[in-house]
């Protein structure tokens, strides 16, 4: 039998270099003179920590998780060593600890301590004390979320849920979000598309079906991630990708400092003439409501970046350690929050076309119409080293396939989703498992656990690329600039 | 061998009389007339549906620990039969979840809605509108580190942390409440006993030393109740009883609608005498923010005696659930955020004297004076089925005992905490263990378990009514009026 690789080497040159970046980044706001957005020079720093202590932790830690049974093998490898599992574990640990300690950077007025002086003329650009107050319990409920999320998660790995059980446990997660929303009185209106607004006027008031979305966000953003795992970096990657796209979305809003001043006292005159500033640029158009928004959204991102970069690096292939559920649950319930609290859920969902694929995909199995084994990722084979499709057969004697399921699989199969096929042996009608990995291989031919992961995050790249075009290119066609 | 018991029965009466108890609560607030306290009907309702869901959980998920292999073996009991550990999780996890959703109760303006007729003349009492926005945030950070607090529990359940690296933990689940505090600016002053206010001043700021008092406060009420551990019941009935005397010191602040109306209107006046009423009478003499402080702690005291007393029904002597850590952390973590969030940690600490008496003996053992076996609890006589002390022995070759560690014992001895023997067979010097479970085996005889819980209990219960004497008897003595 094939030896399991040993752990990774950890760069220390890595943190060399980073250490003293991150640090400088969370002392920054603390010197005069002010940065325009201080508490994202912070968020930075934390986030940088997040990478270093994911990155040293997790080997660090794992035979712990080994002696205490929270181990798993792999199955598409030759070797069959305990792999250390739940260690998404780790990462929401670290994740949920630096969201905490940078509480006093972002919500209370620690840094005019520090500029006394600067109290007549505040700084320009978002100081904390800008926030208002009630800001912070959106925070916290946050946090409560993302705990319970967590505990949940691993409590999933240590009691091993059967799924049917373990799709509404997201919902029990966003407790906090929905009470905390409830009792601020949080908006329920939504913008109605324009080809709609004959029927129901531009805004229409969800009330309590509101609360209903917001839970089914979570749901869905925690579980189309943990539904679309099996390979080495998988769930992390995908969580990786997702939380870049919402990055980049939320700088889109960002009070950049980008100022023009004509320089007319040269030429003798009083007055300045002055273009952007901070309020001015970005797609905000000066709307303070939606920068804070995307603040809160990049505070959540960018650990999370951090974290889930950190873990990669263990988890990629040949993976010397397993997320578990608790890092899809924790990754999936951050998305529901800064798309809930931040207001940009339906942008959030077009960064998960892969997953909503894959589900869609899945649904014939997942609801019993064609059966489905218990684990469908791809078949690995010992002698070639590749991956190949894995397949589920379809009996015909027990319980054969309804009429609407053979349906269902000549239209994938027309699709080249999957690949219908006859077992030489049985003389029986097979189809490949419905999974995006599968249809990957389908479409792509056997490719090794590496290039299969490689091609599944060129996929989330290219769906995040497509929800770009779509919400800021076509997006004008159904709704009007207010919405922003 | 002997049998284990049988789950406890579970009387279903009780169910059917409190059922519609807690429910008339719960929706009682929201009906007319406003009831004074609405917030503290929910509270109570919520308390019972806590005892009920804990009673009823507790043996259902009993079979899943044991298949998680979360299992333990009664080591004072004749049988070895596996039961089921940690299920102070079951506990948790109803506890924090009802207080996540009894968040719009206290803290939203849900009954003004109902009673909009009302709006004109706020009812008497405190109603959820007259509660700064702000104190949402401190209810939030006090739920994050009950819920870090229980999973950091479960976490040292699973992977077994040794007791000198579990030590610390608390100080992590209390950051939330430091964190916040911090952010809010709270209070760090404390009142300067009357003896020592020449040389301090009436008030003295401790500035950063404030919160390693309040992180200090969290690591002390937690491993207090779990070093105090072994028996059947042990850690459950002291939470309990703490809990209970922390109820009844909050009651004393409530505004009790004590209301004595002089109908001078009979006798053709037009003015009314009026005494009591809401905000004179109790304690808080008509101070508001003490009577918001001790609803606040009432809140989190209620559901948790709900859930200690559902547990202890399964936790009693024969134990058929074992609480594990997470118990202790959870409970711990619960006193110490009402004795930080409601200012009256020095009351607080009076309710802990057995635990505070039990440290202090158990120190010499601690911090490795004396040797220190890996159990301390009693051992049990399966002849007699009686407990008696269980004793260390202290090895003269090896690592002889000091000369301080032979005098504490001698004054212990003298004052019968210990026994002091000499081992017939190897001629050795032994001393019970310096555990206050020993000391009262040693002072009143060997006993039955179930009887040597039931001393612990009237212990606990002096030491509260040893500590309301000192609180509203003696502290007049050094501290004057104004503190209250």
């Amino acid at each position: 039998m094939a030896q399991a690789p040993g752990p990774r080497p950890l760069p220390s040159i890595l943190l060399f270099l980073l250490l003293p970046v991150g640090t400088w980044l969370l002392i920054r706001p603390l010197l005069d003179p002010l940065p325009p957005l201080p508490a994202l020079h912070a968020s930075l720093g934390f986030a940088i920590f997040a990478f270093l202590a994911t990155l040293y932790l997790v080997p660090a830690v794992g035979p712990t998780f080994v002696k205490a049974r929270l181990f798993g093998r792999d199955l598409l490898k030759p070797y069959d060593s305990q792999i250390p599992e739940s260690q998404g574990l780790v990462c929401a640990s670290i994740y949920i600890l630096l969201l905490i300690l940078f509480i006093p950077f972002a919500f209370s007025d620690v840094f005019l301590d520090f500029h006394e002086g600067h109290q007549e003329k505040p700084p320009e650009g978002l100081v904390v004390t800008e926030f208002p107050h009630y800001k912070l319990s959106v925070y916290l409920s946050s946090l409560l979320s993302l705990l319970i999320a967590t505990m949940l998660g691993f409590l999933d790995d240590v009691f091993d849920i059967r799924w049917r059980h373990k799709l509404p446990i997201p919902i029990i997660a966003s407790i906090p979000l929905l009470i905390v929303y409830y009792s601020e009185r949080g908006n329920t209106n939504v913008v109605v598309p324009i080809p709609l607004r004959w029927l129901f006027g531009s805004l229409i008031n969800l009330g309590p079906l509101y609360y209903v979305y917001m839970s089914l966000l979570s749901t869905f953003s925690t579980n189309s991630i943990n539904i679309l795992a099996g390979i080495n970096g998988s769930e992390t990657s995908q969580a990786l990708i997702i939380a870049l796209s919402v990055i980049l979305n939320d700088l889109l809003y960002l009070p950049w400092t980008i100022d023009l001043h004509i320089p007319l006292h040269l030429l003798g005159s009083q007055a300045e003439v002055e273009f952007g500033g901070v309020w001015k640029a970005g797609m905000a158009y000066g709307s303070r409501e939606l920068v804070e928004r995307h603040m809160f959204s990049l505070y959540f991102m960018l650990p999370l970046v951090g974290v889930c970069a950190g873990f990669l690096y263990h988890n990629w292939y040949p993976a010397r350690a397993f997320p578990g559920d608790t890092l899809c649950y924790v990754t999936g319930m951050a998305f529901a929050v800064v798309g809930i609290q931040a207001h940009f859920s339906k942008t959030l969902l077009l960064f998960f076309i892969p997953q909503i694929f894959n589900f869609l995909l899945s649904c014939p199995q997942l609801f019993g119409l064609i059966p489905c084994p218990r684990h469908r990722v791809p078949r690995f084979d010992k002698e070639t080293g590749l991956l190949y499709p894995s397949k589920a057969g379809l009996p015909q004697s027990k319980k054969p396939p309804s009429k609407l399921a053979i349906l269902v699989l000549q239209v994938f199969s027309a699709l080249g989703f999957i690949e219908l096929s006859v077992d030489p042996e049985t003389g029986l009608l097979e189809t490949t498992n419905l999974t995006i990995l599968n249809t990957l291989l389908v479409r792509f031919g056997p490719r090794k656990e590496n290039e299969l992961v490689k091609l599944l995050i060129y996929t989330q790249i290219a769906g995040s690329v497509f929800a770009f075009i779509v919400r800021y290119g076509l997006a004008g066609l159904v709704y009007d600039g207010n919405r922003r």
